[in-house]
């Protein structure tokens, strides 16, 4: 059975990590209650990327966290990776699930309610709503969805939902508010002091918003 | 049987070719020549590397000629291609031979003596020697091993050579009376007004050198 629990997602980013290594960062995020964690390079050599997955997978195998790797299936396969996120311009989603199998986590990035819909004739596990608000993250990212766009995804998506893009305490409740499954957060925790604190404090955004949903 | 013939070995590169495609210039190498093809982007989306992989497929198998791919072996693992080559900063080959299987060529660039030792505890299908000349096309280069480079590894190495780097028709014949067993181009091909005649010109070269080499 897989285990994609994607209620507080978190994506690294050494250059946002002031400095501190991934192991640092993600077994203070986990401390605090990060449920899934993706290693996202860019600009990287494959061997290098291949280390940083290693050593990642090493923390998290015994935190029983779900590593997955962005972008690329090579690295999901050598370090037998518990997943992998892809983008609209990764690799195509069926060859993606063909090579990694079903027992593997894929999540899929989409950027429009078009793309949306179209995930809804694939199997992945969770979709990435990219970006929900506008942030310094990512350099390539389409006009943010909003609240409004999280809101209509969630109503015919069959699949979980995490939000990504400019979140952090003032308004992870808003998103699950809005139907979201979860939240996927960079600098929200990597650029803080305390990793775990951080953490802990979005989670709890989290949990107040799930138990007023559940209430209403 | 793999089939591994490194005489006259084409590298691609896209900035390089003139503005005319991969399928036109590997196509037009092949009738003069070219015993081998090898994909190489970089800067690239995996969506667009992974489709131009597949173009080149559909071109060189019924060719009969192999692809390489350089690097990534998710691009080469999903067009089923029949290689992969890397390089000192990619996949470790231990890895990359047990995600590719027995079955499939795989080539690794040495840049020094010492590397070139090193990868006869390995069993490659070819290794690269790069580079032999000075040369514009790749900018992390290390010292050019020179035709006593290419001589002194030829006489060591378990593995077959192709020399990389700098080489054209003024001294191509001199990295075979040197004993390599191949030479890899980029320039000398790519970026010719008429591929297939520059290939068949470097052919010549190769074997009339390969036939002084036969009579001496």
């Amino acid at each position: 059975m897989k285990q994609c629990d994607v209620s507080l997602y978190l994506v690294t980013d050494r250059e946002l990590s002031l400095g501190r290594s991934h192991q640092f960062i993600v077994e203070e995020a986990v401390k605090g209650g990060v449920t899934m964690v993706q290693l996202r390079e860019k600009d990287i050599s494959t061997h290098d990327f291949y280390q940083l997955a290693k050593e990642l997978k090493k923390v998290l195998t015994p935190l029983n966290v779900p590593l997955i790797i962005n972008d690329r299936l090579d690295i999901a396969l050598a370090v037998d990776a518990d997943g992998l996120h892809i983008g609209q311009s990764d690799m195509p989603y069926e060859v993606a699930r063909q090579l990694m199998g079903a027992d593997k986590i894929i999540g899929l990035s989409v950027e429009t309610i078009e793309q949306a819909r179209e995930a809804n004739q694939l199997d992945v596990d969770y979709i990435g709503l990219s970006p929900v608000f506008s942030t310094m993250t990512k350099t390539d990212i389409n006009t943010p969805l909003g609240l409004e766009g999280i809101k209509e995804i969630a109503s015919f998506t069959k699949h979980k939902t995490v939000a990504i893009g400019g979140i952090n305490t003032d308004n992870a409740g808003d998103i699950i508010k809005n139907g979201a499954d979860g939240i996927a957060v960079v600098s929200a925790i990597v650029s803080q002091e305390n990793p775990c604190l951080a953490a802990q404090k979005l989670k709890d955004c989290l949990d107040e918003a799930k138990n007023i949903q559940s209430k209403a």
